[in-house]
């Protein structure tokens, strides 16, 4: 076996493990007494808890425990606020929050057991837009406070006379809605008390040490009493992350019940209790000089987290400013709203708020370029920061590859023989659209650290153990570490492997999140790596009585350079790592903290250690007769620093391609009252196979100084431009400029009648 | 609650999840799809297997698995050779030797599938004692070569001159038997293979590590395609370090079943299973000078280490040099031949082969100082070495309190004032006994190295995890390694915890052996907490812009020597330590290796880095109409350096003394033609409740220089005087010397009788 490039495509390592059914997702956990749990949801957006019975269900056979908020402990759990009981007591603040909760013999008694739960409630007026709960007069939905949650404002430069300078100046709203991550796997937990009587949980999780942390604090227990271990985990999406009930439900039913207890929602369940992301409300202002460049921008936002805020606060600072950063403009004035209303919370989704903003912002310079006459491409490259450049929030940009990302997304799409030659006249209209994005790779955000640590732990046989405290998802982290680690060590991918993120046993680690992994735990991978291949040299040296110099490290062997009779293969190299006088077990740990900033308050400060960018066209054709949009043709171009593994980039690329066709066209949650009408896979239609073109995407290269080997987060900034790369392809076919998404058949046909009604031509 | 003080008594740390039977034993473990074990065993001592037949079994419904010799690897596994076939192919060699497996859906379909199992076998001549194995013309008994496992051979001195010059000389030779280790826990595994299709193991273990290597060794795997976990393991006394096969059979029955199996001993099978104690004829000559002092010794051993040779080779060769170290005497002889038989193999026991010299050396000075009609306890004062000494094997003594322990259980007893005035010459006699002993705190035999490292984990919470790769196995590793690490840190025991050996997780150990873990685990956990406590101290002096000097550890927190405003608890330090820039979870790991050597050929060199001392004297009353012995009163003076838990040591104290107590008087297995007919606890008399007094002992704390706060092994020593100190009070209460355990009533009468025949009275 070959020792691992660095640039081949690599199966994911646990690819095997997955396909044939032997991988061990949280909800195949089989433990002696396992109990199951379910989770009773309030019907009304808003209520008071007027009256609670459980004795009926108490009394069912089978059953071993019923919760309800009473049983809850008193401290309240949350990531901005902490504002969230585990079961709703007293109050209800959106349809389908967690009320009660019962653990039974069987899924089917637990099932019935909800029935018998009598909950009387007083059903209370909703609020269910931010206008409603902003309005002058409307009730504080938390006790004590206004509705708004957070709010963020702050100005650059002279953003007045900008606006006053600029050759055009463009006002519009845009309107996002709430996208359901969609994960393959719905949230799953297992958690029993072990034999200490600590609680030991089994979840599907992005981080297992802020689970621990979130149970830790929910339930009010010390950290070193709980033990999270990562179950293979189906998806994650941001859904994952910090926010989900069924951790804290599934540990308090363990606790409770005493035995261990099962917890996996099913479709249903999952969207009612996952944090689907944030809805905003995007008002754009913006002025560009005669040459195309940004002179003035203006933002507003007013976006909505639901009931309680989780990660919205966190998901709207992003929507406000990171856009900010692709740009040279130096004039920005923004304010964003976070409003609470009664309706299913918000919070962290796969492009963390950069979705909304770019979908605004790109759609905003398509339309300034159109009133210039330029092309959008022309506009994108004039005001693109360059590596070098420090942006207007004091980010660093060690590289970029954004301008080699509009030349080869728009190469490939034939952009320049397209544009102008469309759009056809018939009733079905061909255009194509442009749109670009950035992110980060890493974000120093929680606490004042961003750091990972990988410890490496070698075997008699000369295989490496790699512990992380990162968690693989799906999205590729194990392969990542161990692709990196066996370069570095001249070893087969097959003789290192990566041990599930464990609490008790891995490293500590931030998760995974903010594209941060290959970032972060790559580096520290190297770091780990090169400390034990001096380590192993220096041994032989010892052994050899030779200078270190002389040693040659080679796959598989140390040679001495100049005595051809002095070779030690790795086991006999590890063997005698331990069996000497003085000796020890290799094992190495090494940290990685990059050199970046938490922003100040005037948010200003290098968050991350590099900034990935993409750029991407679609083709599209709109049904004029129907107003049906289908994507004929996608290119994306990721700027992912370094591709390590090709095959898992453009495997990640196509994925997040598709969620954002998703979100741009076919998805959306349909709340009735506040009430989720269409929480199935045969209602919220995600894209389908027949719904998506043959997918195309490019890789650049733009050797990022602070990525290992030039790597930087890859894949997340592919979703970012979908929904304003289509906006703009259905603007060029058919003149109809969409700014509220989904780009429905109705809102299509709406738009085309209006021109037809104004009598306006599409040029 | 309060920090850890060493040397108060100390709750067992597992003890509550023991008691409440929450403890996981293998057994206990329950895994989805779990399969039962069971093992046929040869009927036969010494037989040919002409034909096997698994058809009928496989056709069991509910059977998964048949095994025999054909389906192992070719691969032979063991200590000292590699001999043995995981289960027997051709030839069988002793009555119980494992020949065919069976995994089935429950334990009773196993069991009947092994009745279906046909095996014909063609019955051979046993050679059942080592003196029919050496008898010229005996064939062998392993292909190849004669029936002398192995053979230990060194002189001292000028042995025939120290003979010619002594006062008095004396010539006998003892006989000991093989005792089973009687653990509460019969030898149980439970193995499957994980989703990655590596083989994971629970054992009930004394090492994780040897566990590992010897699956690998067998099975023929990288040792990284195995993961051994110990689960709570109920005793061991040396039978669940190396040799059985329990773990090999299970894990091979998983790799062929393909799915989880256990396979727990009943205590028949057990019995059959596990290797006892090595049994040994000692033939030995000794001189002593008018004074009492040693002035030659001449040792013959032949030792039966039954089919196969295990670790008894290790045992015979500390039965042959280690009690040499006890006494200054320069002139030595030994000669000592391991044999090969047709029984049931033999090996590692509690006291590892010291129980079996110490009985007839204690038995010899005895005699010898009769002979010189002195008090034995002046014998063993004037020959004792001392601390600063170095032994005729090149053991450097750092401390002994074998003068004290001398000292303190005579006086316990009122040795002087009932070793003259006895014995009553009624039907029921008393005497009083004395004898004494050493151990090694750790054994520098396994490759060149003894270390032990321990790896601190640090909560957010201020807990400490603590990762050690040693096993306890009831002795009290885990409490002893919270003990230190707890003191060192000025911790309350609560606030620490051990997690289990696992050898994926933890750092490599060579397991519970040689009394070494207090040692050796115990000096690597002090260098690990002392390590953290420094790195503390330089966090809090980093971030009050301090020196390290100015900064407090006190229990729970930090604070500035000069300046109250400044501390910090353990929680505010620990995040701090992560989240910073540059920040790391605390974790440290540290080893430490004694500075001892290996062996020479000669048999020279300082192998521990301590050695141990015992004394002990018993009272037995001797009913000279039944010949019945009953031990009145024990008393057991531990040399344990320092005693960090004296409940703990007096527990262990307590336990080796009955089960010396049962060697020299109620247990032996009884083999008829090669077969073992008293497998279980009914006629296999381990001593009850009744056999006991109330139990005596006290701890001399001598201070071992290289020790952890002094500290070395503990009450293995106390295994080792037992039966040679009854044997002395017999003589002492009748006037018959017993040299052939276990002491029957049928020998005392025997005894008696003669004595009587003869006319000899006793003075």
């Amino acid at each position: 076996m070959a020792p691992v490039t660095l640039g081949q495509d690599q199966a994911q390592v646990n690819a095997l493990a997955k396909v044939t059914g032997r991988a061990l997702y949280a909800g195949d956990l089989k433990l002696p007494g396992l109990l199951h749990g379910k989770v009773l949801r309030s019907p009304y957006p808003h209520a008071r808890i007027v009256r609670v019975n459980t004795r009926a269900a108490l009394a069912l056979p089978g059953v071993r425990a019923v919760l309800t908020g009473a049983d809850c402990p008193d401290a309240l759990w949350g990531v901005h606020h902490k504002e969230r009981r585990i079961l709703a007591r007293d109050v209800v603040r959106f349809a389908g929050e967690e009320v009660a909760a019962v653990a039974a013999t069987s899924e089917e008694i637990a099932r019935d057991a909800l029935d018998l739960i009598e909950i009387e409630y007083e059903e209370l007026p909703p609020l269910l837009t931010p206008e409603a709960a902003l309005a002058s007069g409307a009730p504080g939905i938390h006790p004590g406070r206004d509705n708004v949650s957070h709010r963020i404002q702050f100005e650059y430069g002279d953003v007045d006379a900008g606006f006053a300078g600029a050759a055009v100046v463009h006002e519009a709203t845009y309107t996002t809605h709430a996208q359901y991550p969609g994960y393959l796997e719905p949230m799953a937990t297992v958690a029993q008390l072990d034999a200490e009587g600590r609680l030991q949980v089994w979840a599907s999780t992005q981080s297992v040490f802020q689970a621990r942390a979130r149970l830790a604090s929910a339930l009010q227990m010390p950290a070193s009493r709980i033990r999270v271990i990562q179950a293979t985990t189906g998806g994650g999406f941001g859904g994952k992350l910090i926010e989900d009930a069924n951790t804290l439900v599934c540990a308090l039913l363990a606790l409770k019940a005493g035995g261990p207890v099962r917890l996996v929602n099913n479709r249903l369940e999952d969207f009612l209790a996952a944090c689907s992301s944030v809805p905003e409300r995007i008002t754009l202002k913006m002025g560009l000089s005669a040459e195309g460049l940004i002179v003035a921008k203006d933002v507003r936002i007013v976006a909505d987290c639901g009931a309680y805020s989780g990660l919205s606060a966190e998901v709207m600072h992003v929507s406000a400013m990171r856009s900010d950063n692709m740009h040279r403009n130096a004039n920005v004035r923004s304010h964003a709203t976070l409003v609470y209303t009664h309706t299913p919370p918000h919070g962290a989704f796969r492009g963390f708020g950069g979705t909304q903003m770019q979908f605004a912002l790109n759609s905003h310079l398509d339309v300034l370029a159109g009133m210039l006459g330029m092309d959008p491409l022309v506009v994108h490259q004039r005001n693109a920061i360059a590596a070098g450049e420090t942006s207007l929030h004091g980010w660093h940009i060690g590289s970029t590859g954004l301008q080699d990302c509009l030349l080869q997304a728009t190469e490939a799409m034939g952009w320049h023989g397209k544009r102008p030659g469309l759009p056809a006249r018939g009733a079905r209209r061909r255009g194509v659209g442009l749109a670009c994005a950035m992110h980060v790779s890493g974000n120093r955000t929680i606490g004042n650290w961003d750091g990972s640590t990988v410890v490496l732990k070698f075997s008699e046989d000369g295989r490496v153990l790699i512990q992380s405290g990162e968690c693989d998802m799906g999205q590729g982290a194990q392969t990542m570490l161990s692709q990196v680690v066996a370069h570095e060590l001249l070893l087969p991918i097959s003789h290192v492997r990566v041990a599930p993120p464990d609490t008790d046993v891995s490293p500590y680690a931030i998760g995974s999140l903010a594209s941060r992994v290959t970032m972060s735990a790559g580096n520290a991978a190297i770091l780990a790596a090169r400390q034990a291949r001096a380590q192993m040299i220096e041994l032989a040296a010892r052994h050899w009585r030779c200078e270190p110099g002389q040693v040659l490290f080679e796959p598989g062997l140390l040679r001495h350079a100049q005595d051809a009779s002095r070779r030690m293969s790795w086991p006999e190299l590890l063997r005698l790592q331990v069996w000497r006088p003085g000796g020890q077990e290799l094992q190495v740990s090494a940290t990685w903290d990059p050199k970046t900033q938490m922003h100040d308050t005037a948010l200003r400060g290098n968050i991350a250690p590099g900034y990935s960018f993409a750029a991407q066209v679609v083709e599209v054709e709109v049904d004029t007769e129907t107003g049906r949009v289908q994507v004929l043709d996608s290119f994306v171009s990721d700027d992912c620093g370094k591709a390590f593994n090709p095959l898992a980039i453009h495997g990640q690329s196509h994925g997040a391609t598709v969620q954002a066709f998703g979100w741009a066209l076919y998805e959306q949650l349909q709340l009735e009252e506040g009430c989720l009408m269409n929480g199935n896979f045969a209602d919220y239609t995600m894209a389908t196979a027949e719904a998506v073109p043959m997918l195309r995407g490019g890789l650049v290269e733009s050797h990022e100084p602070n990525g290992p080997h030039g790597a930087k987060g890859a894949s997340e900034t592919a979703i970012l431009p979908g929904a304003a790369a289509i906006a703009n392809a259905v603007f060029h076919a058919t003149g109809v400029r969409i700014t509220d998404l989904p780009i429905t058949p109705e809102k299509v046909l709406a738009g085309l009648a209006a021109l037809s009604k104004s009598g306006a031509s599409h040029a």
